[in-house]
């Protein structure tokens, strides 16, 4: 391989995983260095991470709105202004990083996949929503999605060398902060309280779904389109420790995991610097005299609700699973901003399941459209019905 | 790959790994064919397996001793007599599985690595006497050696796909019989208590072995020329219940561990089918509603000091690894028959060891010249001071 700079861009830089790629990047210079950035709001952050960055492109927003001027943070800055989606398919770049959450993975995902580049993704929506579209795109394109998410990159590295596909994926889940709760428990806690994760450090909207189960659900689907196994032979294990990410049981029997300490950083930098490991003293190495127990239990599924939901709408595809991630993320927010109850989330996405008809192989004008009726139908649903 | 038939030898076909080999044939009798077999003196199964199997070449000891006389048992068989070596150098022969123990493996693996077959290796004494010389033949030949052992199968296997070298080498113990004992209970424990492994049926050498975790520190030394790693990069954990069998970490942190139920019949069918995995109904799945706790504890290396001398042993290499080998292997015979206890096998090596003048970089001579030393050292030891 030698010692090629890769050049990224990082979609969503100044969120969680963004700006936990900017500390591998930061540990390896020799190796990588940004080209493009993108974020939303943030754009003080932003402006000091192309300071020291020092990217060609960049994207903030809303830079699609009437107010044209430079916001002042900015103002120092040499960059030239481009569209996420310009960003992703820009020739100079080689890995592009999708670490927005939520719907707006997807256009950027799309155009980065469809100009054959290698994506490095953390958006799990984009591949929920539309993965049939995404892989077969990037099939066409020769181009590679690399999984960013600890689960997804734990079964990448069990299946590195593998020439037979796996029989069986084991995703691991820590519980969440709400493991072992019964329903009626869960119908009081706070936001404040699910905010609180165990194990892992992570944006407040993956943080929510860690609560309800519903990330592990869209792992679930995320892992089917990525390594293509049908969703029957993908299976949830709760592992409060969160040290085994994910494991992969092969035609023999065998089974493969990946452990290390919950930190995104490590997932983040394979995927940067794959096929290579590189070195990085600052990912934590396993200490196994602090690690003596290891273990696994099956979920709740009668407590966690959202992880049955998604499972089965992983199973019926079409725009189900469009749905199901847009009714989710309305309906998380209406609970940070304490509209509803805890237990309203998965009730209202069931319900707005339920009221769905669904499409069979949609394009991706129908997704959106199913992902626009499910965030109305949610806020209709609770403004008829406030708490 | 296609659906190419492997011809297989077995040396050792009547032991515990032989027997479980002929499993492994006799489930996927459409990739593996069995050309060769050779026993000690179980001549009764031995000629059994032959008219099973129908194997061209076979070797019986004692072939030659003064009775030049065909055992009656395989009077009616059709075959060709040959000594181990000729069969596992024998150009009719892809694979030899080396199912021997102590060092009647030695000579016959030698010569199977020069004739640059493929070696299937169950037999860890050859390697811990000799690892220099066979591994330097094996790449000069263009052999390839494969481990049987589980550990080191676990180990291969994750390695399996990564370009680079692993950092540390995690080899699982399950901690044999006396797990948890102290060194003034292992004074009194009986052979019969010994052989009772909780996890592994083995045969009566290793499971020996296994309780004083000698075993686990000659795998060491095996695993250090297997894989080409420092002997302080190998390190050994106590996991009671044998489910992951090893485990590997690789420059960047990560971890990659291989797990399933303790069977030999995968690591034995993954050597003979690698770099296919073939599906074979009777090898167990994990279950997992019934694994819920894996457990890792730092080995006690004061009451198991052969687990000590072992890696001190590896560390200084020469002629040290034969002499542990051969004090340990007379010294296990020893107890198995009552004459000495179990404390005294440590002892009895250690004594051994201690009296031994090294060669560095030593000729095969020169090993089995030490070996033959120390084996004469054990028995006068123990005569001088008898029990």
């Amino acid at each position: 391989m030698g010692n090629i700079i890769k050049q990224l861009a990082i979609l969503g830089s100044t969120g969680s995983i963004g700006k936990q790629t900017l500390e591998v990047v930061r540990a390896l210079p020799y190796r990588f260095r940004i080209v493009g950035l993108a974020a939303g709001k943030n754009i003080d952050l932003l402006a000091k991470q192309a300071s020291e960055f020092k990217p060609r492109f960049i994207y903030y927003y809303p830079v699609d709105s009437q107010d044209k001027e430079v916001p002042a943070a900015l103002a120092d800055t040499e960059y030239e202004l481009l569209s996420p989606e310009d960003i992703a398919s820009h020739p100079q770049v080689d890995i592009v990083v999708i670490a927005t959450s939520g719907r707006a993975g997807l256009g950027p995902t799309l155009a980065a996949v469809k100009a054959g580049k290698t994506v490095a993704l953390a958006n799990k929506e984009s591949l929920v929503m539309a993965g049939e579209i995404i892989t077969s795109e990037a099939k066409r394109n020769g181009a590679q999605l690399l999984p960013i998410d600890s689960e997804h990159s734990a079964i990448w590295q069990c299946l590195r060398g593998e020439e037979q596909k796996a029989v069986q994926l084991i995703l691991t889940a820590s519980g969440g902060p709400f493991h072992g709760y019964s329903s009626a428990q869960l119908e009081v806690v706070t936001a404040e309280q699910a905010l609180r994760h165990p194990s892992w450090q992570m944006g407040r909207k993956v943080t929510i779904d860690s609560a309800t189960l519903m990330n592990k659900g869209l792992e679930v689907i995320e892992a089917h389109w990525l390594f293509d196994i049908p969703i029957d032979d993908i299976k949830v294990l709760i592992h409060p420790q969160s040290i085994v990410h994910s494991m992969v049981e092969f035609v023999d029997g065998s089974v493969k995991a990946q452990l290390s300490y919950p930190d995104m950083r490590l997932p983040i930098q394979y995927a940067l610097s794959y096929p290579e490991r590189l070195p990085n003293p600052q990912l934590p190495r396993l200490n196994w005299s602090n690690i003596s127990n290891l273990t696994f239990e099956p979920p709740d599924f009668d407590a966690f609700p959202c992880l049955k939901l998604a499972i089965e709408v992983g199973k019926r595809g079409g725009t189900y699973p469009a749905v199901l991630c847009a009714a989710d993320e309305v309906a998380v927010d209406l609970f940070l901003s304490e509209s509803i109850r805890f237990t309203d989330i998965a009730n209202l996405v069931e319900q707005t399941l339920e009221q769905h008809q669904s499409i069979v192989h949609p394009t991706l004008e129908e997704i959106i459209a199913a992902d626009t009726w499910a965030r109305q139908k949610v806020v209709a649903t609770v403004g008829a019905n406030p708490c």
